[in-house]
């Protein structure tokens, strides 16, 4: 049985990676700010679920919440990186509290979750060690966003750090991978008469699927997803 | 029923593409020059296939070819841009003749098969106008290799192809998408000791599978694939 | 002396690349395919200066013009690839004379012109061999462009040229660079209100002036250029 | 008169960049830990010099240390955010602290020294606004390192507020750049029998001040340096 964590998971995208790891027969971890909705995603997953209230810029809340998962199902085997804080300000307009806020949520976070969950990935004692790590990127990840230099500098920031990770941990059998999201997502928050102009959080699971299940002899590092008529 | 060609299929990855596609039902359509080669694998391919015998590089063999196809199976729905020619010298040491031929079957073949092929998938008599086309990149695609100027210039060539096919063509439902295959292919003439050093080519054809699955609202235009151990 | 070869003058940036280097001391080479225009240039220029009428797409015609520029000015120690041909026509309003047009006034023209030139940059009687050689590239050298598919084929085909000479001649003291202008040169045939959206040709220049320059300790690669205003 | 400061400047290129600026007529801001460093540079240099001891990673060091540079020397008209902690180690051996010092004295000390510069580059009432600000970049910058993760997150991010910075602040007259440095410098504590093979700090300095004298008509976002038998 494959236990996967989705740190940052949210109503949208977070919530379509969950059920569809479910419905491949993955044990979900669910880390997020609101309790309410953990209880309520998981309760109606159909594997074994467990909803923790953390924040994951808190160092010992992030241990907590491993330790609790773990306990509760097991070692980590998949963990997406979800978290991010995006923010529309420009250099003057930015205070350091929201640049410190956006490193947090961001790069912090992503690092605090990988460090929790690659020692299972990467224990011996499992007879055959490995894992994924998927970060969920964003248009900004890749290039610099006008009006938005906290958010520029947490997005590739964190690419920075799966790069990394993916040279360092590739060898020991960890799949680190980044999905670069490029457009809006249709979460149950948007409204819109051109449905078309958005990515829909089913179809963008299914790559995050994909990227779980695909073989050690052709790993990928970085896919972009776009609906077809969004502009680039 | 889906249709598939294959342009440029040799034993190795395009073989395990079209044993992929046929096993997911599509009909295969193989281009390349080998006739025997060709005949053997359409042979013991489970769906109809036809091989047709033909020169890239020339404008009427890619006619006569997709009609050919067309006419046996259908029209087109997928196409792979798979043919290239990896030629290792350098600028003093390339010929004219060299550096036109890797263009020839390099960005020439696949404009050639593209516009051969995008016709049925745009045609609006057939209901739901649609298709994929995918290039088979490598790692010389996005960094140019010393000592191998007409194979760099080539597979730069095919990549911005791609890139602006994607552009104009993703609006209109035909997804184009680019694999950046980063490592050496474990096909039947390699012999090695570390054949995890490899990229297993049924494991790449998944990725190429993938792609002509995603739902049109999360469309990749790239990704990578490389061994678990590949430094890069 | 420094002799430089501009292949594919004309007005606008190429006449502003040969005046700016022209006052730095260099005599000229220029070649295009207008003889007027070569002569009216080379007459103005301060140093000596050969204008040779010739289509760059012939490989003869590139032999005959930087023997004919060799032999008047000496040995070539600079070379800008300058020439390439803009088209705007999307996959299926290409023709394949325009797309092989695209590859001939491109990234061969450019394989042509540095054969003809890195003969002397690597000459070892000349004591200290060594070289610059400059691509012009654009937008869409890294951006295939929407509607542009010969032209992005071309583009991102010379910068994979250019990648690879880079990395073979770099370490025999040829600095290759990639110059990547983003945006539109305010060039004598423009005419506007707002100059500000454009590149001045002459501020060009100057950055192909600095690449020439650099010390081989220190060389670009690669640098892009674009109005203060340009959004990209 | 042209005021730089240089933010983060150590023995090697921040001295070479100080050096070069100074023989260009600037006045010099330094800022650095080391206030013995800081004195002898600034007593060196052949124009106005104010050196100023703080710790870039603390809010109120970096506006007093700019108040006072501008107090004793004017508005700031160029910044170069220079300071940066490389540390080789991977996702198990970084301490969460290890992880955080790299975010302040990289991402966070840009950002802070951006904020506390800009508002005498955008202050109308100085004629005309406008002026530079520098990003020195590494190898590391482009390419998430294995056994760094720490130093891939915070060069990824400083290079995504550089680029978001380019985009909001270009329109307005100050030109961000953002310079990847691809190999060692050869500074003074460097000993090496093979010279060639290190960026001489001087030559890259030279690139920093054409970025300081590129026209608005013409501006680089980003270029790269490294030695001419640099592999990469």
């Amino acid at each position: 049985m494959t236990t996967a964590v989705i740190a940052g998971v949210g109503p949208g995208l977070g919530e379509s990676i969950a059920r569809r790891f479910a419905a491949e027969g993955c044990d979900l971890g669910l880390i997020a700010r609101s309790a309410d909705f953990l209880d309520r995603l998981a309760a109606d997953l159909p594997t074994d679920a467990v909803g923790v209230s953390a924040d994951l810029s808190d160092a010992a809340d992030v241990t907590t919440a491993f330790d609790q998962i773990r306990e509760e199902l097991g070692p980590v085997d998949v963990l997406v990186n979800h978290a991010s804080a995006a923010s529309w300000t420009g250099l003057l307009d930015t205070t350091l509290d929201a640049f410190d806020r956006a490193y947090e949520v961001g790069p912090r976070a992503d690092f605090l979750c990988s460090q929790a969950a690659v020692h299972d990935m990467l224990d011996e004692d499992r007879g055959a060690p490995g894992g994924t790590i998927i970060f969920t990127g964003a248009t900004t990840s890749v290039r610099g966003r006008r009006g938005a230099v906290s958010f520029s500098m947490a997005k590739f920031g964190s690419r920075g750090l799966a790069e990394s990770m993916a040279r360092e941990l590739g060898p020991e059998g960890v799949h680190v991978a980044h999905v670069v999201i490029d457009g809006g997502i249709l979460g149950p928050d948007v409204e819109t008469d051109t449905p078309e102009e958005y990515l829909d959080p089913d179809a963008v699971a299914d790559s995050y699927w994909h990227l779980v299940e695909q073989d050690r002899s052709a790993w990928t590092l970085e896919l972009d997803l776009r609906p077809h008529v969004e502009e680039f």
